[in-house]
């Protein structure tokens, strides 16, 4: 089918929205409320059922909770790969929910594999699936892609993408610690390592741009270094990034700010742990155990920041 | 609890099986035998539990066939994914039935992201399970892993590794074509960038080597060009060697061959679809509608052959 191009739907999102945020979905079982973890249906963690039962309560309010204020959330995957096959049916569950409420979903689940394998991939983590009975769920919007093994691997995610409508974005420059010790290596051009990446990158996405001027191949970038954000801004007019590590991470609204154009378009900013756990947060300790208010105050509190920065 | 290190018992398995072969496991339902799809109970291909009731049915049968031939299965992990979380709860069952037949197994997963989410990753694709109800199962023996992210998303493989008695194996020089355009990277020391990654590794393993030498972190390796695996193995004395593409993905075993030390050791080398899909080559047509036969002829061939080129 014809679907609308991903980076349309997302910044068409974004500027529903107003804002660039999106909300990052990491849920440890040992860090939900005791609103949820102490209530009897879901109070033994040591049970990967009712474990997971948990992690689908406290993600679903979630969603709900962050529905009306951003335009898509990031789910990591390893969180709930954490439970095994209790865990990956979760996870599909919550992407049905995000969907439900209008939500874009990216997986953030860092794949890639040769040619066939990331076919597969592809399939199991972006496509809509295509077997009978699964066939009244979607799949998640976007997916992030690992590039050390080159175009081969992350082609079958690119088809994947176009054929439904959606997007990836590609490992450039992680916001990790240990990222340094490769993505920042001195190549023989003088250039660090993620600067050929980001090339190829926005190679990747050139047969998929759509009306706004990016295509459904986006980058991941940390904001850990502004000139360094500010020189792959310059090199990938085409794709969009997403900037992982806001709050919890270390990074600031003013950081993230050298991700975007000066038209205000270009990245989104994921924040997870300084919202979705706000609830530990002293700042927010005026709530009390209405911990869902917490989120909701540290979300509304992230996108006011971000909008100050970017100067909206 | 103090379990053997993991090199050693891998090579203890290869001395048993008197071979390096170790059998991947990629089952497609397009191409598994007339004999299973055909059957009534796995005729049904578009829904997803019967794809996986027969995926689960070849496999468990091929796992059985290969158990007195090699010391080690590597499953992909894509294979089992592409069928959501019946894939995945199949790919457990998997584990348990190598596991019951003695066979070590491989979960070619590639995965790595930052360090919290490493940790689950290792959870969820290494590790014995810990959940009350799930603890009677075991977890694979080994995963593959993406080092793109640095050595902070790569050590939550190897604690836990280290915890369960178990490996992983990091990708290096990967057999895909696309793999020259990131790991063959001139860097600005003269050496492509999987020379330095192969140093890592190295250095990642130091501290979890076992008595025949070789430590719990090995190294993805594949087998295009001999000069540059000849060259991997002198720098990397200490890494047990995964080499994958033997067969269907060209290489072949006098290409492998220079994975090994002088003394035989040091590698094992991974056949896929050049095994088990024998029952599709004409070579083996004699064995008619015997498609277990032709598997156990393929892997026996291969086996000799490979034992030819090591000259054992």
């Amino acid at each position: 089918m014809a679907e609308k191009n991903f980076a349309d739907r997302l910044l068409d999102a974004v500027a529903d929205k107003k804002t660039p945020l999106v909300v990052g979905l990491d849920p440890s079982y040992d860090l939900l409320p005791n609103a949820i973890t102490g209530h009897k249906d879901f109070n033994d963690g040591s049970d990967v059922e009712t474990a997971v039962d948990a992690l689908l309560e406290y993600s679903t309010r979630v969603l709900k909770l962050v529905a009306p204020h951003v335009a898509a959330v990031k789910i990591n995957s390893a969180f709930f790969e954490a439970y095994y096959w209790y865990g990956y049916e979760a996870f599909y569950s919550l992407v049905q929910e995000a969907a439900a409420h209008g939500l874009l979903v990216i997986n953030d689940a860092k794949r890639a594999d040769i040619g066939n394998s990331s076919e597969r991939y592809a399939a199991g983590t972006l496509a809509d699936p295509s077997f009978d009975s699964l066939d009244d769920l979607v799949g998640p919007d976007a997916v992030t892609v690992n590039p050390y093994m080159g175009s081969d691997s992350v082609a079958p995610f690119i088809q994947t993408a176009k054929e439904h409508g959606k997007g990836i974005f590609v490992l450039v420059r992680t916001s990790n610690s240990g990222a340094a010790e490769i993505q920042d290596l001195p190549m023989a051009s003088g250039q660090p390592l993620y600067m050929h990446v980001a090339k190829l990158v926005e190679s990747w996405g050139a047969s998929s741009i759509g009306q706004r001027g990016y295509s459904a191949v986006g980058a991941v970038v940390g904001a850990t270094n502004p000139a360094q954000l500010a020189e792959l801004r310059r090199v990938m007019p085409s794709t969009l990034f997403l900037v992982p590590g806001l709050g919890a991470q270390g990074a600031t609204p003013a950081d993230v700010a050298k991700a975007f154009k000066s038209d205000g378009t270009g990245a989104i900013v994921n924040a997870s742990r300084s919202i979705i756990y706000a609830y530990n947060d002293p700042k927010y300790k005026d709530v009390g155990t209405n911990w869902e208010k917490a989120i909701e105050l540290a979300l509304l509190d992230t996108k006011r920041q971000l909008a100050e920065a970017l100067g909206q």
